[in-house]
């Protein structure tokens, strides 16, 4: 490859980087709702509009535009030894009211990287990809990951059918009507790419807080979803003395109180969360009988994330025995931690400490495609700072000077793969 | 009085108390709802329609019939004294889906308690009325003690105007569809009235538990409702670390923990529920931000009540302190204990002891029209089991033998005081 000179990309990411800020207003607008909040679901009219409006993008920086069979968007520079791909991306659906950087923003950091590259350096040896994953979020058909799975050549194809959103329209339906011919999903695999990097808001407060410009991603977290329901007795809250109760609110609760002391005794990047819970009958002047909670529970070694559980359980488990109370706990999704490539680890961190940029090694607490990239293809991951660590929100903000330093470093060690 | 035989009376309702059994099932079929809970709100035709059979049965008891402005049923047994009446009963409503004995008891017991001392002794010196009051559970008008407030002159005239049910009914354009003159409800008040018992299920297992035939009622426990709400922040549950977390559901599950130690601490009949429990934003993946919680805390102790009450309010502070989380607490509903009258509470003990009435002292966990009949009438309560405690249920029962006693008690207590 020929040396760039390693200040060179920086400061030609500085002096054009502000493209990137027209981009993320645009791609913003497609399925804006009132509040500001965007709601762009995969195969919906706003989700193929916003598609549209990244083949232009991806023609004006110098790149051959396709569709794959699950609908990911395809811009390649093409290299001059065929055979071997890198790609660099992310994905163009989002939650319900999420916001204009959690995965949009890894498509657009793409396309930029390989224009400014393109412009500097002209031909890669190796092709360079932007990817625009169609689907992660699971906001739309309760699948997460259709774009990756179907990279990867891990997605059913039975899984087209049997999955259907809230009306009942079927992946398959759904993705016809925005032209998708399904029936060459086999072909969406692709053995030919050697490299994965995507660029993502972290979605959390650890780098705003200690004000690096970069995280370079080690893992990304393991997660199991619990229900855990509660079973006492309803009694009437006035003439039920408290020695008497089988209160199931109380059970639950101490439940809770436990599950907090057990993930922060783990120390990070262990959490553990009851985001959820419902009481029957839910009266003033009734003893609960029946709660449900959900318990989200996360760590990036399976190892300890087994260790989590079983703790979590057993707390639970003593919590419901303490109130006369019994307990039911189910099991709901499971995803094994993904370890990050260490050569592309190695990569993104060296390529940072070279230009300079401000970066420490991070455990990514929620999920993205790269963790279904890395089980084929080496795969890195790049975080730039959420402001507040605000996300899945409309609130959601990177402000440009601290997305620049993420897309220098994502050229520069594309670059380095590629030329 | 002539003097009683004191088994005289005790041989007698076991003799004829199996009429009770026929007018429990009868009466309790007024609202029955399918799978046997009963639904009988006031001014409802299922209400009206019980209070005609109830006419029915005081008329084959000798009593003279009579409706007041809100609708209390009153049966006399005219005394050959005027000017001085001692009455007995409860009310006729029901929560949604009750049970057959929940108030619906007390008016029965009254009209055969009357009736057998009819049959037994004739005219009394003084009269005795059995009374269905009107209303008492707030199940429609989510005001309570109608009747009993219209009997001691303490329910406002604009209340029946201001208060509207779930439809937008007021209470009055609701008695006037079962034939009440409100324009009378001054009227309706009873300066006359010299005593008052009333009989009710226990609602909770303590007799049930020690096998006492009945409970005296001593006091009738002090209530406060409050809302408290945690605000503390939504994040991301996967890529916030524990301890950068404002758990609003951890800091209301730490109160809650809280608040039944307090409660078991103190020791009966503190007692203190959470009943109510929401979650916003309330998603698996989301840390809690917000969580609403109701406590209902009770004591028949002024002091001890709200010492109770302080105590909570500090827990809630101290848990929302220790998890940076912010703390509101709204008062509602706030009721002073109600201390039964001493002259009736002795009356109402020698009489059983002297009937050899297995008998204990309690304290109505729950609230009834007695609290509000004690601020101006002398008045006595006679709870009889509730099996296991069942009570606001469908399951709500008492054996007729388990009935009997208190049937007993009532009418040789009325009858001292009448005769």
């Amino acid at each position: 490859m020929p040396q760039a000179n390693k200040t060179e990309i920086i400061d030609y990411v500085k002096q054009n980087g502000n493209i990137l800020d027209e981009y993320i207003e645009k791609l913003g607008a497609f399925g804006r709702v009132e509040g500001g909040g965007i709601i762009r679901p995969v195969y919906t009219p706003q989700w193929l509009a916003a598609r549209e409006q990244l083949v232009e993008w991806m023609q004006e920086a110098g790149l051959s535009v396709r569709t794959d069979a699950v609908g990911n968007l395809w811009g390649k520079l093409e290299g001059s030894e065929p055979g071997k791909s890198y790609a660099s991306g992310s994905h163009l659906d989002t939650v319900k009211e999420g916001g204009k950087y959690d995965g949009g923003l890894g498509i657009l950091t793409a396309i930029v990287a390989l224009r400014f590259l393109n412009e500097l350096y002209g031909q890669p040896k190796f092709s360079l990809e932007a990817v625009a994953l169609c689907e992660e979020e699971g906001s739309r058909f309760n699948k997460t990951f259709l774009g990756s799975r179907a990279i990867t050549g891990t997605l059913p194809a039975e899984e087209l059918d049997e999955s259907a959103d809230a009306e009942g329209i079927s992946i398959r339906q759904a993705a016809e009507t925005c032209g998708c011919d399904l029936s060459q999903l086999e072909a969406a695999r692709r053995d030919d790419l050697v490299g994965f990097i995507e660029l993502h808001i972290e979605q959390g407060r650890l780098l705003d807080d200690v004000k690096r410009e970069v995280g370079i991603v080690q893992a990304i977290t393991g997660t199991r979803h619990m229900g855990v329901t509660f079973e006492g007795q309803a009694d009437h809250a006035g003439t039920t003395p408290m020695d008497l109760r089988k209160d199931a609110l109380v059970a639950a609760a101490q439940a809770i109180t436990k599950i907090q002391a057990i993930a922060l005794e783990m120390g990070r990047p262990a959490v553990a969360t009851v985001g959820q819970l419902s009481v029957v009958p839910g009266a003033t002047n009734i003893v609960p009988a029946l709660v449900n909670i959900t318990v989200d529970i996360r760590h990036s070694d399976q190892a300890k994330k087994e260790t989590l559980i079983s703790r979590i359980e057993t707390a639970c488990r003593e919590a419901a025995a303490s109130q006369g109370v019994s307990v039911a706990i189910e099991q709901h999704q499971d995803r094994v931690p993904a370890l990050m490539t260490p050569a592309m680890i190695n990569l993104l961190q060296s390529t940072a400490d070279e230009l300079g940029i401000l970066n420490m090694p991070m455990v990514s607490g929620a999920g993205h495609d790269s963790q279904v990239m890395v089980e084929q293809i080496p795969t890195g991951m790049i975080f730039v700072p959420s402001i507040a660590g605000r996300s899945h929100s409309r609130a959601e903000y990177t402000p440009l000077t601290e997305i620049l330093p993420g897309v220098a470093l994502l050229a520069q060690a594309l670059y380095k793969l590629a030329y």
